[in-house]
């Protein structure tokens, strides 16, 4: 069985040392969904048209998420990110897929920091619509791919659920 | 349709004003499952034995993040919270469900403290085994009870899947 | 003439003490403005109806900014806010005005609370904008009005120009 | 009417990809200045030599908040500064002015970080004289000049008041 | 042997509850010191008079790592500081002496931010001077007393070294 | 007598510039140790192995400590770190030591984040272990070693106690 790399000889959690690894560019993709009651999507259509616009706000939440990953995720290195775009697709009857994109040119990976923008934008929206529905469900988040680097190109293959 | 209560009247978000609500005793508990491969959950198993314990670190960086969801999540008030709890049980094959409980005595819940620490607990977990699997999916996160506070006791009514 | 408070018998800054002051509800509104070139502020305009909305994120960067008052400004005290809204008004040529309001139930005031909110908004506006206008200048920003607390009401008069 | 660069193809903003852009030195420069009472800075001169420096305290202010523009202004980059100092310079009647010299070695640059220091320094003194004086005005914060990158030179062109 | 309170029944950390403790005055004095070479000791005096004072930014540091607590040592509570305060005295030949002083009005007392704050105004002190000595050390940090809270009066009980 | 280089000519702190400082791999060994009553190390020792492990709490936090060192430390430039460790020896009597170490490729050295792990490790083993002996002592944090930049190598050299 593969070794996990995050622990030292104590068998304490390090942070991995990736000192000589090399400067690449990097992009990483992540993707979530919130399922939510049909009039709570209702609700922020209205809304993004004319009364105030939930994915707004839980734009810029997942975007200022992606640069705090370093201080949340305790092994996760500070990567100086070079790029995040969040984009929102949804159904048109229950559900918002939250769509994210990180980009460094960096010595490790930003699939942590494309995960955490996704998660902090589907919980903005739960807490902005919470009064009207606390039963959303976030869901599905995982990486969709990666590239750069040495472990090189990856792409999500979807289970069949 | 009810409306939503973090836009004023310029149709831009707010913090909501609490200001003359009472100050009660407050919990929640939220939960969230991340899906792996059967050789990382086995992985984990053996690492918490004798080479490293992947869910010290998470339960770690699950109770911090809680700490900082209102620096997260854009319309949040800080809540001083009062306490903070996070539990592990996993299926022995694929999956590891983890479970969190906040508390405060506060003029707000803490919903979003709980679920906050919840994706953080899942995502640390995610960190710091993606070199061996990539493909976990973060789901099913979301509220499972909340009590105190002027909307009262709310308990999850899992759709029928 | 009046001492400072914030200074101890070394004649170093200290956290002032309030543990004896009483928890009262207290409010605080500040402004500011940012000038710009006129194609900037009709860029803006533009913008907010169809191609992106610049105040949208200076408004919740500017909440988000109230909630961090207190790890900017040293001797600041941590206040639990319970409630923060930002208004923007422009004079249809080349300058927009920011107006913040924050709230809370604690034992000091919100002035620097409100104040940074309304910095760091405009510092958005500058930032989302500066690619087309650098020379844009924030101007005019102070406390407008405080209520709650022993030091009493304050309201701002507004110096003959 | 020149494109704002901050917004996607949903019209939502982000963080401009700058991974392909140059590594080279930047220096930025920014100024502005707080307007109080004459008493106010009679104070704060008689404080500077003898009762407790505020000066000293808006210094460490300015620097720690350059430090954390990344967090505070949602779509600017991190960047490792690689040097931060302010001057204060004061009319001897009613005014001290603020300029803050920012420098990185970094793909973007760091007028954000300058004027960051700026506001935040100013509102350090405003906090710490606030007892003696509500009615300061922090105004004029504007670019001053910077240097480096694509962009090329910016000097500040006073407007004819 | 008393047992530690920090674990759940899965022998894992959490926040304890302190949900039904109740709000009292508390106050907590730590102290601590770092030892230098002579030379070092006589430049920051020199440097306080007339070159650059190197405690008043050690001074700032304190302060506002005793507001950071909370997002540092994982299992301690947010708690709204009401005063903090630091004095340094020092042997006049190899050795500066920190004190600091915290006070809240709270469900859970402020020793780790005294001791906190201790740590990072010596660490600063350390950071400033590391050019000229990089042997310094910091030692004696302790707890001194605390008052307020059910588990009463403290007073540190100097060993016989 | 060496100046201190962290003054500006207006004899205030400034962040030195390192602009122009080569990119060099960096590395920093720190220790310190907390002393404590014998029975609390008996207790640690009983919960590593079964009821709860202080020390993974300490590591996480020291970890995760490193990465906030520019954010706590006024004058210290932020460090993308890459590489971070910490182990835990005891006496087997009364003393934890802690050693970290710290390594980057930046233009300045990672001394003070190396130090800053050790004491935010010490307290947190101070923090979960108060409740049973409030009189532990932190001592003897110093820098042990660093390698890397201009400035060479530095190895302490014990004081004859």
């Amino acid at each position: 069985m593969a070794e996990l790399t995050h622990f030292n000889d104590q068998h304490r959690a390090k942070m991995v040392d990736v000192t000589a690894k090399a400067v690449t560019a990097r992009t990483a993709t992540a993707t979530g969904r919130i399922k939510m009651h049909p009039e709570t999507l209702a609700r922020i259509h209205a809304g993004t048209m004319k009364k105030g616009d939930v994915l707004a706000v839980a734009q810029v939440a997942g975007i200022m998420a992606a640069k705090q990953t370093s201080n949340l995720i305790p092994m996760c290195h500070l990567i100086p990110l070079t790029g995040v775009d969040i984009h929102f697709t949804d159904n048109d009857h229950d559900c918002i897929t939250i769509t994210t994109t990180v980009k460094t040119k960096h010595v490790t990976g930003v699939e942590i920091e494309a995960l955490n923008a996704c998660q902090i934008a589907a919980l903005t929206i739960y807490d902005m619509c919470k009064a009207i529905d606390r039963g959303m469900i976030i869901e599905n988040v995982h990486l969709v791919e990666k590239a750069g680097g040495k472990s090189g190109h990856f792409k999500f293959d979807a289970p069949t659920e």
